[in-house]
């Protein structure tokens, strides 16, 4: 064997990821796939050192592919693998690396068959996404009509990914697993995340800040990260390690402590969303949801539906705007709306109680606040917003100072309620902070 | 006076943005300035061409600038300019550019004088502020300690501005009235955008397409760029005049040539959502709108509510997930749903009946389908939705056959119904394509 056809297998150390896109470049769009490959590279060892974003121009990109060629071992290219005149990636690709692209029969056939379920003609532009540059691998893309392409030269790795996060994330997720697992060393990232919701970033700060602070003269240190995230404050914990178990037994001692300090307000450990932990506690109990909202607008019923399976457990619920609604479909007594207002505790109660009572579900909910951006009076300011939860052993009632958008105060509403259901689930709703 | 001495004046017209920072290179955080910088450099006149985030690290900055400037006339950096060890944004950009830094004498003074007045003595480390490459220009920092600079190098510009948003901010903008003002050129970047429902991306470009290519040949030529959205194809038009009236007018002409061709899919010309356009028919008709959603559990009335006012349009709803509550909740014939099972026309319709009897809103929305990932069967897979809409004088019901995760399904499902809505409102709900 000669040194020309020595593999070269030194690991994957450096990466830099490159969006394409005019889009991106614009006033109003960001490219978050970054983010995402950031923590994937970080949890396969591989330091991700710079990013760029390019607009549709062969030439940019080609521009911006040899300076990172120069200067890290993967590039990731994202976007620009569509059918269309400004999908140009693959030819810039081919330009630099001075290898041909060719076009796969195969890819091309299943590019009709995927058309031709759909009951389609493929236009003949999209035979553009069956081009592989020769000597590369297709990557499947079990999302989307473009096909990925991983290209090696020397130690060196080029992927070419789809833009749309759906497809690209399925697609990394799997190469994380098999090609790029196989090319990178043996430390890796260790991650682990809590979610936390009823106290400020800065409670969470005040109250973790003294247990994590000695977590970075430990060997080897944790660090930790706090983000205030829409309906929930994170904390995350990386570690970096070659053995997994003591990894994994580090973290573990480490969130112990951070749930010991936080309690129930912790309500997520594993990066489940709140609507996927009360689903799972739903299901594991048997129990079933309904919900009369008012200013959520159906966000909560919407946000429980997300989740595959939840018609086992979401029954179902009515969305009630006006007053006349919240007494035709959740049977309110309109004498308790004229003498407490629509926004009130009693009226939430009845709201719970209500499509408790009309749809035969375990557990309501009544969701009545003011959104805004008007409709507020110094007595009830926007963002007043009434939550109650009616069980088959307990019921509670609450109300909630919110800010922000009005965006914001329907999301935040519906986690709080949804909050209130997890505790009750806990037996613990007494304690919720409000 | 020698060709040596001549000043360049051709214009500023391109840029590429350079943002500085490791803790950018994580999976938690963005850089959100490009996005303010783009919006001011195409008022400007100033395309963006690129943008780049590296880390902490004089190599890879130095590479990543000089990458730039063999592509642009404008660079500008953000962050680095910090008083620590790990920035090193001015080292790096006196490396490229084979210019000295300078201590200047007076800044010193300044940044001393802004310790004084917090009480404070000034670090020495500070004193690296102070420190300007020879020619230079200081820019002012009205809001922190680092100041920016700006070199000239024949006609290319580079700008050294600090990262954290605030300070960065209001120097651009007094720049964008002084300086950058001074070196762009008459002319400013022109845009509008098209949003359409009811084709895919490869069939919007293949109507498209022959009628945007003319453009490219017109004086000054549009560039236009397809977008797949979820919801929606997008179409970005971007035309570069010094003439704001004439550059308006040709977008016009354009944008109606493109209506010509796509028709009554095209939604929206303003960047507003579906659910803002079809709230503002409801209101502009002074009609309201109420739905019975199965599969999208509530989706449809979150978004018709996420817009401010909406409770002048939106009478409210129910979510039906069960076959109990289609019949309690939305008076759905159980015969209906025993003949032609839960997903099916008859049903949709009965459920748009029903909930606009028990509302009394103009119009009923009925959605009934299967989102997935389970419960799919060969004659009505995953993704088979149907929905009708019933109004004042006409009714509509439709079958779509959907792609994707099950939110995505949710979404699509719910946009596809306010469109029918919208195509009814519009008087065009007979040519709905499915």
């Amino acid at each position: 064997m000669t040194d020309a056809t020595l593999l070269d297998v030194r690991p994957l150390a450096t990466a830099e990821v490159i969006a394409i896109g005019s889009e991106l470049l614009g006033s109003t769009r960001l490219d978050t796939n970054s983010l995402f490959l950031s923590e994937i590279l970080s949890s396969l060892g591989i330091v991700l050192r710079a990013k760029a974003v390019v607009g549709d121009s062969k030439r940019d990109i080609a521009a911006v592919l040899r300076g990172a060629l120069e200067r890290v071992d993967l590039v990731i290219m994202t976007g620009g693998l569509g059918p269309t005149d400004d999908d140009l990636t693959r030819e810039a690709v081919s330009d630099v690396l001075g290898v041909p692209l060719i076009e796969h029969a195969d890819l091309v056939e299943r590019l009709e068959q995927r058309f031709a379920r759909r009951g389609l003609k493929m236009p003949d532009v999209n035979r553009r996404q069956a081009q592989i540059l020769r000597g590369g691998v297709i990557v499947e893309n079990p999302n989307g009509t473009a096909p990925g392409q991983m290209f090696e030269r020397g130690h060196q790795v080029i992927l070419l990914l789809p833009g749309p996060p759906r497809e690209l994330k399925a697609m990394m997720v799997e190469l994380a697993k098999t090609a790029l697992a196989q090319r990178s060393g043996t430390e890796r990232l260790f991650r682990t995340s809590l979610f936390i919701v009823g106290r400020g970033e800065s409670h969470v700060e005040e109250v973790a800040q003294p247990v994590y602070s000695k977590w970075l003269q430990q060997s080897p240190p944790i660090e930790t990260t706090i983000l205030a995230a829409p309906g929930q404050i994170e904390l995350h914990l990386v570690l970096r390690s070659a053995d997994p178990a003591a990894a994994e037994r580090a973290l573990g001692v480490a969130r112990e402590q951070l749930i010991a300090a936080l309690g129930a307000d912790v309500f997520s450990i594993d990066g489940r969303s709140m609507e996927e932990i009360v689903g799972a506690l739903l299901l594991e109990r048997q129990l079933t949801v309904a919900a009369a909202e008012s200013c959520t607008g159906g966000l909560m019923m919407s946000r429980l539906t997300d989740v595959p399976g939840s018609s086992a457990y979401v029954a179902g619920g009515v969305v009630v705007y006006s007053n006349e609604l919240k007494t035709s479909l959740a049977g309110v007594d309109p004498a308790l709306i004229a003498s407490h207002g629509s926004v009130s505790e009693p009226v939430a109660m009845a709201l719970a109680e209500g499509i408790r009572a009309r749809t035969g579900a375990s557990i309501g909910v009544g969701i009545t606040g003011i959104a805004g951006p008007t409709g507020g009076t110094p007595q009830k300011p926007v963002g007043t917003v009434c939550i109650a939860v009616v069980g088959p052993e307990s019921a509670v009632v609450k109300t909630f100072a919110l800010f922000g958008t009005r965006t914001m105060i329907k999301f935040w509403s519906a986690q709080y309620a949804m909050n209130l259901v997890r505790r009750m689930l806990l037996g613990s709703a007494q304690e919720v902070h409000g």
